[in-house]
C-alpha cells in the first residue's frame, strides 16, 4: 500500500461479554472479570483506536471489583508512574447489559451498531478478516461497528440471535487442523491489529 | 492468496527475556515472571506452531515460581479440565540466560539462529512485518529464526549485539503519532500472528 494511508472513518467499539457466556459442559453462566483482561484489552483497545471498550456483566459484586481496579488506577501515584495504563484506562466503560451497549452506541452516532462476533469455529456465512477490513477502511462508512468478545468457553447460543455478522475462525499455519485455544486477550490483540492496524511511514 | 496454502519449513523459537531489561528510568534490572505471561504465550506459540517458547531469568527464586505454575498444570485434574492449557505448557522451557537458549537451538537445528527484536521505536534499518513473514515462508529456508520479546521497559542497550534483525514497531489507524503500549501478552500474540498466521479453507 502506498501513502498517504486511508483512515478508517466508520466508529468501532469492542465488547468483553461475561453473560451470556457458556461454561465447558455449554451450561448458561456469568464469568467472572479478571483484572488482566481489563488492562491487556483497554492497552490494545487505546492503540488500535477503538471508541470505547464496553466491559459487560449482570453482577454488581462484580461492578465493584470492577471500580476498585479502576478507582486505584485514578490515584496521582499511578498518573506519575504509569500515564500510559491511565490513559488506557479512560477508554473502558462498565454496564451490566449488551443492550444497554447497543443502546449507547446508538445515542452517540445515531445508528445501531453492527454486531460482529469472531467465531471459533468454521461455519457458513462467515466473512474474512481481510473482507471485513475492507469494509471498516471503506470510505464513506458510517455505521458504527460493535465487535464482541466471549468469555469463559464463549456466547452462549441465545445471544446469537444479536449478532450481525460472524469473522472466520484464527488458525496458525497448520489451519484448521491445528491448536486453536489463544487467550481472550491475546485474541483481542490480534483481531484489532487484523482490522485496525496501520502503517509506519508509508510501507505496507 | 491461492490454495494449496504454503507451509513454513523453518522452525520459528520465542524467548521472553526478563534480563537483562531496563526499568523506566533505563536501570538495568531482572523483572519478574508473570503466571499470565507464561499461559498466555504458551497458548499462543502452540497455536502458531512455534517450536519451543523459552523463558529466561537468571533468578533462581523466579524458575521457583515458574517450576511451580508448571507442576500445578501437571495434575490429573488440569489435564481432565483443562487440556488444552496443559497442551499450551508443553512448548515452555526455562532457562538461566539467553545464551543458553541460542547454544539449544543450535544444539537441535545444527545452525545458529536469526535472533529477532521487535522493536518499538522506528530505527534505519528495520524490516516490516510482510516482509520477513514471507523470509519465514520462503521454500527452502532453514534457519532456525528466534524472536524475543522484552519485558519491563525494553531490552538493555548491552543485549543489541545478540540481534541479527529489528522489526518495526507496531501501530494502529494513526500510525506512529497514535498511543502504542501494548501488554507483552497481546504483542506477541499479534507479532505471531503477523508472521505465521495460517489460511481458512483456501481464503485469504
Amino acid at each position: 500500500m502506498v501513502s498517504p494511508a486511508p483512515i478508517v472513518t466508520a466508529s468501532v467499539y469492542i465488547c468483553l461479554l461475561h453473560y451470556p457466556v457458556v461454561n465447558r459442559r455449554g451450561q448458561l453462566i456469568s464469568s467472572a472479570v479478571t483484572n488482566l483482561d481489563i488492562h491487556d484489552i483497554a492497552r490494545s483497545a487505546r492503540t488500535y483506536g477503538v471508541n470505547t471498550y464496553f466491559i459487560v456483566t449482570p453482577i454488581e459484586e462484580q461492578h465493584r471489583i470492577v471500580r476498585r481496579i479502576l478507582g486505584h488506577w485514578e490515584t496521582g501515584e499511578s498518573q506519575a508512574y504509569h500515564p500510559d495504563r491511565v490513559e488506557a484506562l479512560g477508554v473502558v466503560k462498565l454496564l451490566h447489559r449488551f443492550e444497554e451497549v447497543v443502546e449507547q452506541i446508538r445515542q452517540e452516532t445515531g445508528e445501531r451498531p453492527e454486531v460482529v462476533l469472531p467465531d471459533a469455529r468454521l461455519m457458513d456465512g462467515q466473512v474474512s478478516y481481510a473482507q471485513y477490513r475492507s469494509e471498516l477502511w471503506r470510505e464513506g462508512r458510517s455505521r458504527p461497528a460493535l465487535i464482541v468478545f466471549g468469555t469463559a468457553w464463549g456466547v452462549a447460543p441465545e445471544f446469537l440471535d444479536q449478532v450481525d455478522l460472524r469473522l472466520e475462525p484464527i488458525v496458525g499455519p497448520q489451519g484448521l487442523s491445528g491448536y486453536r485455544h489463544l487467550s481472550v486477550r491475546a485474541a483481542a490483540g490480534i483481531i484489532l491489529d487484523r482490522l485496525l492496524s496501520g502503517f509506519v511511514s508509508g510501507s505496507a
